[in-house]
């Protein structure tokens, strides 16, 4: 957002981060929405497990900062503004060029910020992607779990269109269970649920 | 979402209410997104406010707690999932209106939520909904300055498209003083500019 005179020099970077953000609504993940019929796109994504954070905060292990798990997780996928939304089930070698293409995003985009501010916000989103806090554990569980429900909750679609068995969403399940025990047996039973009634392929094997 | 055994009865309501929240991502707002050209979505909007308050949480007054201001923000337009959105200029008869459908709606979503969370996540909204604190407050101006912000990108076109002026939006601009004194400030001289620039029609009285 250019020429935000008479703002002060801060607010003005600060306004201008905000303005860059928006963004994020223009980018559409894999996702299907249901209602209205159409992909989910990076923001909502956001917003909603934001919203998980708050309700199913007690499922993180004790001691667990939701308020940072939040945080994260608004920041999360600022990033894509630039890079784009890859799917969970891309190959090795396409979520390397995702790495690098995110990580060029997050040098440009946090530096719209205040100097002090940009640190802040480039440290968050350098936690969240090196998952050793549990805050980061707790973020990243959730941030698997949610296209998982709506995968779900849109009969399997997203599923069908990318080709996905019941394997690969099985490989997923790990980090979910990493950041909460209880999420993560859900979401094993989610998948075994989701094969039994039709809406998700079985593993390879089990054909 | 139904049937999610053997998820505990609290884990099931807990993922009801968030597959409820999904919904949020069908209500359109008055508010216009540039790229792509279409009406923003309270999802998009609630996401986007989270992300204000976590950059300009220090215009807030000292002690304000921004991680409450957070959460605030994040479940504030819940209610629209019933409600819809209302123009922030829509007449007085229509927002009474307005007021008693996301009353009912706050009575119905909420109550999907175990008990004791509902009755956090209701005081929450009920804090937002009072503006008597700190946090109410900042939360709320970050409401009103968001659109702001979104209809100057926007060049204008939401005002146009509503046949709003400079005085009607002037009015809405105390209660983003009453958040943040710097913030209201930035969304006097905003308005002054848009006049300027010839997006913004005048007050009636100066045409």
């Amino acid at each position: 957002m250019p020429d935000l005179q008479p703002a002060s020099e801060r607010l003005s970077r600060q306004l201008d981060f905000v303005a860059e953000a928006d963004r994020l609504k223009g980018v559409l993940r894999h996702t299907r929405l249901t209602h209205p019929a159409r992909r989910e796109n990076s923001a909502e994504h956001s917003w909603h497990i934001a919203l998980m954070a708050l309700v199913l905060g007690e499922h993180a292990p004790p001691g667990t900062d939701i308020s940072k798990v939040i945080a994260m997780l608004v920041l999360h996928d600022l990033v894509e503004v630039d890079a784009g939304d890859l799917s969970v089930h891309a190959g090795a070698a396409a979520q390397a060029r995702q790495h690098a293409a995110e990580l060029a995003a997050a040098e440009r985009i946090f530096a719209l910020l205040p100097s002090d501010q940009a640190g802040q916000m480039r440290g968050l989103w350098d936690e969240f992607e090196e998952r050793t806090t549990p805050e980061a554990r707790f973020a990243r569980a959730l941030d698997r779990l949610q296209p998982m429900l709506a995968d779900v909750m849109a009969g399997g679609a997203a599923w069908r269109d990318q080709g996905v068995r019941a394997d690969q969403v099985l490989t997923k399940v790990e980090l979910i269970e990493d950041g909460s025990a209880t999420l993560g047996s859900f979401a094993r039973y989610l998948i075994e649920r989701a094969v039994r009634d039709g809406i998700l392929a079985p593993a390879a094997t089990e054909r």
